[in-house]
């Protein structure tokens, strides 16, 4: 079946990829120049702080050397992001980062015309700058972007791994670097907004939650500056408040906003101030929810 | 009844499209000079790897022969895709692919005038690129287009087989080599996107479905390089998990995800961890479903 | 009443649109000198093979010559297009066909500035070359577009004949030779979309509908190629599938299906694969439907 | 309180109104100059025919004294367009007619900047010409317009008699021959679209119907060329169907319908012919209903 | 608590605005050369006609020394258009009247880059063009306007008094003349369609209604020519339609309305013809409205 | 855990911001020369009269020197604008307020191609203005804006501190002194209308409400020159009236509204026709509530 002439397009992806990029390697001197320039800026410079969970390193590496697209799904401010970029400075590849919206159209992604002194130029959007000189390409919040706006997206999330620019008439082959990651929160899907099965079955998935409580202790001393106790103290408030999820509070706590919370209480700031300003008024105008949220917080203050 | 005078141009369709395609290539040395070049990266270079299932090889054939517009018929990760990729190879047809969405407009199919340093300057759309020089048009997902766009390619799918651009005060007729080709998944069918009859009625249509065990296992094991045992426990797997369709699930595992789960596997991944990623977490969020397929998952590996 | 004055203007529409005919002989050969390369293209080449089903043809005869506009009302794919065409031919009009579609603005017919080297030039749209250089000017499923972009078409359905373009601040008067034809399915017509009656009381109307048996056979067998033998078989077929109209099938099949399924039986296809292709598997996805229609398939072959 | 100061600008309408035409009529040599081309297309060349139903010439030509905004009330096809037409014929003054529709912007009524070889030029749109240079503006089917881009009209409709060009920053007090006429169908009144009462009462109203019996006839067999008799019978139809309206029938049939199947007769077709086409098939698809007509017809015929 | 420091820039506001326009007297050669080619065409020439009814005078010319914005209520037609007007005229200020729709963007207020022979240039909107030069900018029937698009007034009707141009990047300060007038008609709010309450608190408001008897027929008999006995009859017409209001009438008859048919009386149209056309046909088509209000007519004339 | 490669980019957040700023101040001679311009009109001139309610201020500061962004919730009217101008002044940096609407999109925040005479030209908007120098960003009533647009904002509340300019291809590192702060008003928040979890997350938020007597009495005092006992007849309408928000109120009487009726008495304005214009006329126009308001000022004047 590993018929030699199939083998020259088809072989098992991780071979035909390995081999592009051989090929892309010896070749490159004049292509990389021109974009070096541009995918500088996309480079992550300095390792980002991630503190690992689970397997969630060892199994991206794997989708990444076959180039699978992947999904990260969990609540906001959990370390989605994070990741991604500590995933971008361990393969050393760039990273480009796209914010969806319901405004972004189609041409947002992929490109346009733009006028120029001497007419009409193309500038490629960021997935084809990500596609054609190999970065990873982070849609953030994908659920957002309409619906049909993401089939822009499904040339590249399969065998053909190519980005046909219409308008230009040219057709992208991804770089063998290129590779799709999308986040999105499971709590946001509705009716109304929800990838469409024909998407969600191009990504393989990883699962992000708020980590375990001495993790998210550590993780919040070491990016507010706090002591650990301090820091347990904020966590033990933010599981309160994450058992109110569904009973008041349409979200819980999260990691990010104990790392505001540490910050101002490095700056000097008392800690029940700090609580009522990070923690309770931006997550609830509930005067209920607000007293339980503070009487949390009085707990360990 | 087969008056001499109206076999010019309404004689048998295929006898028609013979002779024009006769004509073409005494008088195409010119034309296909400058459209060669266009073309060029639209035709499939090596044969893709295509498992035939039934007869739709042969029917393709002879609908091509008449150049009958074909729809494909089936659900997400079937391999529509690539019967349509695998059949411009072995036409030897270039293949342009659209991939169609909410906000793709009839000038996005067509065409539309760019501005150039001297003035505005026409670019034809796929479509039109397509029926001017002789190639295959897929329109991926046709019923994400707004029904109405879809009104646009109505001239080219009847006797007429012509494109008119409206902007440009030009009509294209198509190339006898033109033939017009569209997917739709019908479950994906809803009141307010489906096809209109007056569409529906100028099409033929192939239906396709996940292929048979065996057949599924050999294409598992081929594009993703793991051995033929394991193939088949992925199917089972897949099988399983498409019995929940409609009681739990939107969709069933596609083939497309059983290749991603392999190539995990392949590359050294847990099968536990592999399927994890590829095959369950992708597909729903819901606890209990999660367990049922996970446990599906453990009675094979 | 037939005073003299009024005669210049507002005599009986037929004889002033005789006189202005041969005024515009008289003085046309600079302007069609300029007009001719355009109409060209618009021009039916040859007799289009349309065969009679009652006294259409005279009716629509005398309403060209008071310039009568015509709605052609039908289902899909009986032959209205087709006969718009052969009476193109037949009075030697040149023939514009407009797809409508919801996107369709007033601009796409009437026209619109386009940006050149010089500054912008006006472009006529197809509505407007057809009024001022006297074609046929065809709205196919004018129930697509917008009912008040169909308001544009007032001016030219009235006694007044003229088209005034806003943009330009110019009023074409109709050319003599000028017709509008509409056509519209009325099993579309909806509370949403449907002609207003002050749209539909400007147009004469003929109705169309699938022939009756032995010449729809006719026209299959010239159309297709197969004998009359199958091509009746292939009606028989069509016409069980109409009686199925409304009790589980949204329309019938058209001849225009069975035009496509005679073509790929003439092609050396089996009947049965053949009548699936081209005549069930378009039609509808619901099993219990498609199995009635696959028995009366086999019924015949 | 004739207080003469005041009398400069406030003094009763018809008398500002005179002076200023007096003072536009010594002044004019040079602008009308410029305007007298482009004003040459939208005179009325020959009287058109109308047979005037009761006192509506005389209530049009005061008000048009005082250049009160006139409203033509009355379901379509009555002769509300020819009427206007005749009236502007009659005061000799130029008449501009907008056929409104839904996606007419102010823009399209008022003007916009258009490009240019030296940069962008500011082109009046109709409304800005009539007021100008002085012509009848007609806003035909004005209810279809968007009620909020009816706003732009309010300037032009009290005392102010002014038309702000705010893209252009420039005012234009309108010409003393500018009078703006509307016209609606009260039976499309719905809530969705309605005037809103603070633009009716900005016009005068004037109602129009089918007119009687004998003066219908006299129009049909004027404009059409048949007799007294067959015109009379066409009527007697008219008028039965009439009866229908809202049993049934969404409008009755319309003179202007008449006309079209008196056309037919007058060219040889049969009657029964003529009516089926220019009478009943426009009208309904109902079969019932198209029995009733049909039935009536076949009394008179 | 007059701290010297604060009078800076935060010192009572009418004190500030006076310090402010003295200064601009100063230095205003130059600055006024350049606008007041621009303010010219929006100066009232002169006195309009208008009758106090109250204290609403001194209460605008309060309102206007400490620059409050004004919100002028009340029904339409009844003055509030004229009484702004006459404030202008009395304060010798330009006035710059926008008439509100739902399609105005903020660009449409504040101003948009044009395309110039030498590139883009900007262009001031109404409200920029009154801010910087210092107009009164009235917007009428503001509450037509989209409520998100009104918040771009906010900056104006705050201590900031500012506009700030985001695509220009310039912010006005307003010019101490400067003061913003909106009027609204209460009947028409909805819940689709009313100002929100942070817009209702930036500005005074003036409350107007219909004059009474008295006042009414003298302007009336002053504004159409007529003398004071059948103005009084108008005004007693009126009176009786306005107690419809709500009982099948939606609005009740306007001073303007009374004006209109005022006129064609003074023309020599017959009072009651005069009334059907000036008063009863353009507020409503219902037969039995028509039939009270044509008898309130005839009970007078 | 403070491992020093981790400390150039990701040590907390206060040490890297001093970090920066310091190199900032090194080499900003250039820069800082390009841009002092532009933020120039951005600076606070003098010191804005605010009077503190409590810990505002000082957590404000905290926010700051940690450059947490910063959300004020509370009424309209009760200093929220006031106070984010006085701590621009206090922290001596330019302040950029953009009023938020739903028309705004994501271009006019972050910048957009303009026209020139050479080609086009990129614009910042204001926000990537504030990022590139170093400005408060102040978002008014940003729940006003699309809340996917409010998207784009992300990656500038995050560790990130970014702005990705997807159309030019570049990312601007926020300036160390950019700060993002936003206003809304809890009141308005609505199922269709209000921000998502992962956006309030990403603020800390500090509550206002209107100022308790003395201290509102004292500003209105202060800011429309009149004495603190009519001040206090102000204060104690404005708290009968806010007692009646939600039995037939939507809003309560602002501090704003305050102080307009007292500049209208401090011009020599009646207080009771004062408050019927400053007070009551805007805010309701129920008969009811009119009364219940008049009669609460005439408790008091």
């Amino acid at each position: 079946m590993h018929n030699q002439t199939f083998m020259r397009t088809y072989s098992p992806r991780q071979e035909a990829l390995a081999r592009k990029a051989a090929q892309q390697r010896d070749n490159q001197s004049f292509e990389n120049l021109a974009s070096s320039d541009l995918l500088t800026q996309y480079r992550i410079k300095s390792e980002p702080y991630y503190r690992m969970v689970a397997d969630e390193i060892e199994l991206y590496e794997a989708a990444y050397s076959v180039r699978m697209p992947i999904m990260l799904k969990g609540p906001t401010g959990c370390g989605k992001t994070r990741f991604v970029e500590y995933m971008a400075w361990k393969l050393n590849k760039p990273l480009i980062t796209v914010a969806c919206n319901e405004d972004m159209t189609a041409s947002d992604l992929i490109g346009r015309y733009l006028l120029d002194a001497s007419g009409t130029r193309w500038q490629d959007g960021p997935l084809a700058v990500a596609a054609r000189y190999g970065a990873i390409c982070y849609l953030d919040e994908v659920v957002e972007a309409r619906q049909d706006t993401i089939v822009a997206i499904h040339t590249l999330t399969d065998a053909r791994r190519m980005l046909p620019l219409e308008k230009k008439g040219e057709v992208i082959e991804a770089h063998p670097d290129f590779q799709l990651v999308i986040s999105y929160n499971p709590g946001y899907q509705s009716l109304m907004k929800d990838l469409k099965q024909s998407t969600k079955q191009r990504f393989g998935a990883l699962d992000f939650d708020y980590p375990e409580h001495d993790i998210e202790a550590e993780i919040v001393a070491h990016e507010s500056g706090i002591n650990l106790d301090i820091a347990k103290k904020l966590v033990h408030i933010a599981e309160r408040a994450r058992n109110l999820k569904g009973h008041g509070l349409d979200e819980g706590l999260s990691t990010r906003m104990l790392i505001y919370a540490g910050s101002l209480i490095y700056k000097g700031v008392q800690p029940l101030a700090a609580c009522r300003v990070a923690l309770v008024r931006p997550i609830t105008d509930d005067p209920d929810m607000r007293d339980a949220l503070d009487s949390a917080v009085t707990t360990y203050f």
